[in-house]
């Protein structure tokens, strides 16, 4: 990795009868911080100097493997400390008026690849290097580790180019007993003729009436007393608005999945005077005056509606000292619907804008999430085989919070003890079995500590702490659950119809 | 009311020979309007007419009691037909350059009025007139009606003035015994302290732990088991989105409350590749690129949060016509959350900007309904009294879809079959119950046809039918219980005891 800096260094005041002085105190600065290194070799230090005018000093910093931007900061702080004292004299800026970064790549890019700040990358496809050259950039830029996101990025873009596309990583690691399935209706289609279900006011989303409403109460409830209530698990309400700068920032979500997110804008101001002008307008027009509205809301601080429930409820904990005897933290949350901005992908009730989960988390020690895995394996098998009786199957995938946070596909993740368990339902009406897709109804994953450390989750004990969630698709169960059963009531499984209170009447239009 | 307008017609040829032949089919189509008017000397009718260029002609019209600039546009279709039979002359097009009217008020402004569109709005306070002149306006602008809102929002403003500041209708309906009151506590403050709730990620929102979820639990149990499942009530899911165009202006909330709504806002694609450069700039920066993501998202059709759930329930119900059998119609909504913006109004769990409610909707003929609000009336005192065991009282208040929409203050309305009870309860850590205010918690209104017109319901026997709402809040609920009976579990009344399921214990940090 090379460095080459153009650099400028700003003084108060005229150094021009101090010029050697202040070459010597540079000099001395320099080799301070160099002194400081271990293996100077490696990095191959130069500089050279000159007087730009009278009040400011150009010079030209090469390294290697050790960043020349960080070191010219160190220059400027350690100088500024031998030329305030001796000469009386400060150092009013630093400017980097150029930073060149040549570093080694693994991969060749397969396309051509932009990134802002940026303004041509360099690949030298013989030594398999990259050089890129910033101009102009302030102290921020450099202090907050842009420059080092920027090689990261640049890396990330060619490594993504070789696995797009590709299938993911899809392991089946069970299968339930076949069932014999005697319909092939899409249960949307038919739940919209029966007046089950209707579209709501805005696209991707619905209104579901009293049978429908029945039949996603009577799957809560089954997951209520079958699993989470002997599991131990106890109910929060959270909020459906999350923070961008709090919580998706730190869990990735953000950069990983800002095209579904649906953004939450507040009133600028709560002042009736101040909404008059709206007011008067679409009182008298009858029509949303946009322009106008533009300059009444605010989108900052950044909010938008619930993506996924668990990053808020790991926000809860943030940089808390958790008790000993609060472990494992068992919790599900059911209040917060989900949103995600589906466009062309929308399809029935199976993939939509706005859906109900109810979003399982615990944290505790990797032990006692392999053991709350292990429990929660036995009572799907059980609900899905024995109550609701249908076909599905589990496997082992890509964890989902990779694929959302936009992290790469990491192999040697899978399999092991962190990772996402896919549960998947054969919908008969896709096709055959065999052919068609199946349809990934919730899902199971250890996640490790990532969300411990996005939040700086502490124990009393200092003890190792994971974290894990499950995330049960209401839409999904039903989906799946009319889709193999259909809508004749006698023929829905026993143990089911135990759960199920009596079907309220659909209402009827003429 | 007097109207003045000056208008230009504009032909597609020149009509400088055909001067006399267009005069005379000019007055003849006056004529053929004027003479379908019964009263024509209230109209006091008089134009004049001149060439203006080759093209067009510019006239007066001055009329009476009847709009000059709805009578032009008539002139212009029946011209049209003469001139386009004998002439084969054809009109491109109507323009109105100033339009001048002259209305009487029955109250005199309190302060300076002002108003789009309209430049100056002159007062006369000895023959209590308003003149206000119109510049420049297309064939849209009128024909959709906003001259004449302009007008109604103008006598609106100066009626609001009157009002304005004046103490609410408020009449005492019932008072429940009073109780003996042991503590003084803001219940807000010990949840917090307790561990039961904590902020959540943004605003005026709460996280409920555990112990207080149990709580909201225990509520919704006693108000389904005591209260929607006797009364034949059944659940529906609604989306957490309204429109504004399709919902909102219907029901009036955009112009009334439109200072207090979460806007929200969609992303403008969702190609991942359009995002790139937002994704960019994030994992570069850590920071969020508010500039281009102003670009990325789009606020039309307009959305919003749920302000309240009712409006989007009658929505469900647009243009329908409701068989007989389906009558009353008994439904209940408690999936979505409400949302207002209540920036500086927010206080404790009794003022948030997000809030849990069950919304119960009813739709029948008036008899029914009022037989409904007397069962309610009923099973709420019994809730109130000997489960709950509070101090509230009931009051009829001014209706809170008048205050919602905008509407002014009518009080014929009050007191008779249509309008809003409240429902109040003393929370004795604001003061006395003599003089501190006492929390509205819920309330229950007969809103009569208002919502069935917007919407325009039908049905099969084309009764008279209207609906009614009553909103069980239940963070206001909560706050009631706690601030009358404290923490102490073992003071809480029996028959709420019975339906409270083992109180959690609250996560501990240290």
């Amino acid at each position: 990795m090379k460095y080459k800096l153009i650099g400028k260094i700003v003084f108060n005041k005229d150094i021009s009868q101090y010029k050697e002085k202040v070459f010597e105190f540079l000099k001395k600065a320099e080799n301070e911080i160099l002194k400081g290194f271990k293996n100077l070799d490696e990095i191959n230090y130069k500089s050279k100097y000159e007087i730009s005018d009278d009040k400011s000093i150009k010079g030209e910093i090469n390294t290697e493997n050790k960043s020349a931007h960080i070191i010219f900061y160190r220059i400027r702080k350690t100088l500024a400390e031998h030329i305030g004292k001796e000469l009386h004299i400060g150092i009013s800026s630093l400017e980097i008026e150029l930073l060149n970064i040549n570093f080694p790549l693994e991969k060749l890019p397969q396309e051509e690849i932009s990134i802002p700040f940026i303004d041509k990358i360099n690949i030298n496809n013989n030594n398999k290097t990259c050089s890129i050259e910033i101009n102009k950039v302030d102290k921020n830029f450099i202090t907050k580790g842009n420059v080092e996101r920027i090689i990261k990025r640049i890396k990330e873009k060619i490594d993504r180019s070789y696995y797009e596309g590709k299938a993911e990583y899809h392991k089946i690691l069970y299968e339930s007993p076949r069932k014999e399935i005697k319909i092939k209706d899409d249960p949307t289609i038919e739940m919209v003729k029966k007046n089950w279900i209707a579209p709501a006011s805005t696209k991707g989303k619905w209104i579901y009436w009293p049978p429908a409403t029945n039949i996603f109460n009577t799957l809560e409830k089954i997951v209520l007393e079958e699993l989470l209530k002997p599991l131990g698990f106890n109910e929060i309400k959270n909020s459906n608005i999350v923070s961008g700068e709090d919580v998706w920032i730190k869990t990735g979500h953000l950069e990983g999945m800002p095209m579904e997110i649906y953004y939450v804008a507040e009133p600028r101001t709560r002042n009736t005077k101040e909404w008059e002008y709206f007011i008067d307008l679409i009182k008298i027009t009858q029509e949303i005056p946009y322009d106008e509205l533009k300059n009444m809301i605010q989108l900052e601080p950044l909010k938008g509606l619930v993506y996924a429930q668990c990053p808020s409820i790991y926000w809860a904990f943030k940089g808390k000292t958790i008790s000993d005897e609060s472990f494992p933290i068992l919790l599900f949350e059911k209040t917060t619907n989900s949103f995600r901005y589906e466009s062309g992908g929308r399809h029935g009730i199976e993939r939509v804008d706005e859906f109900h989960r109810i979003e399982v988390v615990f944290i505790g020690e990797p032990n006692n999430l392999i053991d709350i895995q292990k429990k929660f394996m036995d009572k799907y098998k059980k609900i899905f085989n024995d109550i609701l009786e249908i076909e599905w199957r589990m496997a082992s995938v890509t964890p989902f919070y990779m694929q959302q946070a936009g992290d790469l596909f990491k192999e040697e993740t899978i399999e092991g003890q962190l990772g996402t368990i896919d549960y998947e339902a054969w919908l008969p009406y896709r096709g055959s079995r065999e052919e068609s897709e199946w349809l990934e109804f919730q899902n199971f994953s250890i996640v490790g500590d990532k969300y411990i450390k996005a939040f700086n989750l502490k124990n009393q004990k200092k003890k190792i702490i994971w974290s894990g969630c499950t995330g049960i698709g209401l839409e999904r169960w039903v989906a799946v659950f009319l889709a193999q059963h259909g809508f004749n009531i006698e023929d829905w499984p026993e143990k089911f119809r135990n759960y199920l209170d009596k079907m309220p009447s659909e209402i009827k239009f003429f």
